[in-house]
């Protein structure tokens, strides 16, 4: 039997298992959810365990634990493949938009809905369901693997840069792997080879010591909230093209070529506009949408809170304003720079009256893969084989910091072959993963694994 | 012993008997406190009863009831006064900035801290014990009296006006008192003879139809936290000078004379500095803080609201952002006419890609009394007694709507002679009251029901 039929027959099996997986709230940025974040680890390492890895290991972090395990039985002569994912997920609030409970999931028209189903669990759990599959037909792997699942990709892989700086010889591999991406469209594999960076920074503005009663105050002491408006509409212009002071300085301008590879991904703003439910596409002047969301950087508010925000109406002049805005980067800006440009710019335009306090976040440097490597090679050959139709090599708008770190580190290419797809809620309510995806990608993946025992040299 | 003379004998028992009255969360916004809303209700009127007013009523409404009581034993002879105040109360939040719990009074530096202390229960009960103290001395009062206390004014008093004009004949009367006003400054007496209006918004913005991944979305779709910072950032120019088209149309300017009065009273802008600690002031370009602070319309942003407000980095687009804005009116401008301003305009100012939804919340019209009644000369003879010193005619920047139903209703004057201070944060954590102008209102106001006997035609 070959690994895929093996995986046919066994659907309901791992799509019960992937339930199991996908039930455990493990929500990095809550401290709330610590306990579950570990119990999480643990179900991960023991699956790995149980599918037949001969090595597991929890490694324990100053956050989230690391989940590591291989098998180097295949030999010096065979290629090493390195395994990255994720295990930990975003937050779930607004919990009133979910259909159903986010750790409660649910199939519903060919999809599994829950945190995390497409990012990153489903992704990481088809990976190992591929694995246990070559090990059920074929008794073992024909390379060497490694698989290095971390707790703390939401919200930035604080501890992971640092294990794998220490951990370089167990990392040793050549070929990373990461399944965190979408897919371009439904039935269209994809590689992505351009990652945005990130600068995410948060607005702190004071106004008066005090909330104060807006009709005793209005008019002679400035409002935090009008001034914050202010700073955030002076950061974009009308059209679309940011105002932070050297903020396109390092931007490397798309090619000719890349403009014609990106326009021949035939991407439709007609469909962006009914998935999402807009009249009007709105972004930087002179690009097109597909080259706004994955070569151009860009500039979003992802939350402003100020004053009374209930029921009804409470006439107060608040003391406080709070933005946080973030920056998608391109090669070759620089998340400390722009973070740097940023801060200066914002108080260049504070008003008068208020005093900001600027705090960068989180970041990440924007990353450009090399399409011509072996391994890449390999996993175009897989995607192509199992899904029957060219693969497509795609820049992507989000940011995965560790690729860049694998680069520096480890002196190898990673391979971004994602199976999500960009409507499934990643980051918002009711997130789901495609069941068909969910397993035609563990046939890629165990075709992947295949191929660059032939392709890859060790 | 004169009633002067008797309130000075019982200052220990009437601030117990506030503490009392201000330990009742009487927060009228707040569907959770309906109980203790009725309940402050029937503690006012049970003790209207206790000091000798022979006809208390609790007059239910849609809302919150109203509570009525009056002497009319003074006979057809006697001027009739009416007192109108609320009882109802601001919410408590941010509650964790309160010094002590609201509802749990304590007396620091002779000021009680509690929610309501001078918004508007402190200011009440003062009248009430004037009341008491003119029946202890005198064994009836020299006056008809009224008095209309009701539970919601800090939501806009849906049902006074109501309430007002179906029982125009019940509360005929020569005069109307409302002590719900500041001072001038610690120990100058002042009687507030303009009020501004408002007209208060929301502003809902919807983008996508879900929250997106910043990452894969940002960039080519409209986010409307981004909008609605724009469309804020239009509402008001650099200079303070509100863009609204044809906002100012129906402003009165102010009279040479008006100036130069506003200009006399000697206002600091050294010492509204200090009291909400700002480096700088900010306000319309061309008038003084005293102008921008009462004869000026303003716009303030009360509330902001949208995307991901927690702890760290959520890299949301958010589906929706909210803003409450009011408006700060002055004579001849009209609520309804300002609010259908401020809808056009703000559609017409809306970024593309994203739809607004503007609701008009609350609203009411600015007023101006006459400074030149024998009502309004009574409380400045009464004042200037009390106090000893020139009483001040000022325009205050808070509305209070029903001044407007009683002028249209009833056709009398109402004289509003406050004794609260503007930094006793009326609508903001640590509420308080000076107990000194607590004690002197009493005498100021039982002095006042004296005089109104001599001054006013019955």
């Amino acid at each position: 039997m070959s690994p895929s039929e093996y995986l046919e027959q066994n659907k309901a099996l791992y799509e019960a298992q992937l339930t199991d997986f996908l039930s455990i709230g493990s929500i990095s940025i809550d401290p709330a959810c610590a306990e579950d974040v570990k119990r999480c680890a643990t179900w991960l390492a023991d699956h790995l365990t149980s599918i037949g890895l001969p090595t597991v290991k929890i490694y324990p972090t100053p956050g989230h634990p690391i989940v590591y395990a291989e098998d180097l039985s295949a030999g010096e002569s065979a290629p090493t493949v390195m395994l990255y994912g994720h295990y930990d997920v975003q937050p779930t609030d607004p919990l009133n938009l979910w259909t159903n409970p986010p750790f409660e999931p649910v199939v519903r028209d060919g999809k599994i809905y829950a945190r995390g189903a497409t990012d990153d669990k489903g992704q990481v759990f088809l990976h190992v369901k591929a694995i246990e599959a070559i090990y059920k037909t074929h008794g073992k792997l024909p390379i060497n693997i490694k698989l290095l699942i971390e707790g703390e990709e939401e919200i930035g892989s604080p501890n992971l840069a640092p294990f794998v700086r220490e951990n370089a010889e167990l990392l040793k591999c050549n070929a990373v792997l990461v399944s965190d991406t979408s897919m371009f469209a439904p039935g269209e594999p994809s590689i992505v080879y351009g990652l945005r960076g990130l600068a995410y920074m948060e607005i702190n503005v004071q106004g008066p010591n005090r909330d104060l009663h807006s009709g005793s105050y209005g008019g002679a002491v400035q409002n935090p909230l009008n001034a914050l408006a202010t700073i955030i509409s002076k950061l974009k212009d009308e059209y679309g093209h940011i105002m932070v002071e050297g903020f396109y300085d390092d931007v490397l301008a798309l090619t000719e070529q890349e403009r014609a590879d990106l326009a021949a991904l035939g991407h439709s703003d007609q469909r962006l506009k009914q998935d999402v439910n807009v009249d009007t596409l709105f972004g930087e002047e002179g690009y097109s949408s597909i080259e706004r969301l994955g070569a151009r950087p860009t500039l979003d508010v992802n939350g402003f809170l100020g004053g009374f925000t209930g029921e009804g109406a409470k006439t107060v002049l608040p003391a406080r304003a709070m933005a946080k805005v973030s920056m998608r980067l391109v090669p070759h800006q620089r998340h400390d720079d722009i973070a740097n440009k940023f801060i200066n710019y914002v108080k260049s335009i504070t008003p008068p009256g208020v005093t900001v306090d600027i705090t960068d976040l989180h970041g990440a440097d924007p990353v450009l893969v090399n399409r011509d490597s072996p391994a890449m090679h390999a996993a175009v050959k897989a995607l192509e084989e199992t899904f029957g139709t060219k693969c497509r090599f795609t820049r992507e708008g989000g940011s995965i910091p560790v690729v860049l770190i694998f680069d520096q580190v480890l002196g190898v290419p990673t391979v971004l072959m994602g199976f999500g797809l960009d409507n499934e809620n990643a980051h918002s309510p009711d997130e789901h993963f495609d069941l068909g995806n969910f397993h035609t990608g563990m046939k890629a993946a165990a075709r992947y694994y295949e191929l660059v025992a032939e392709m890859v040299p060790a």
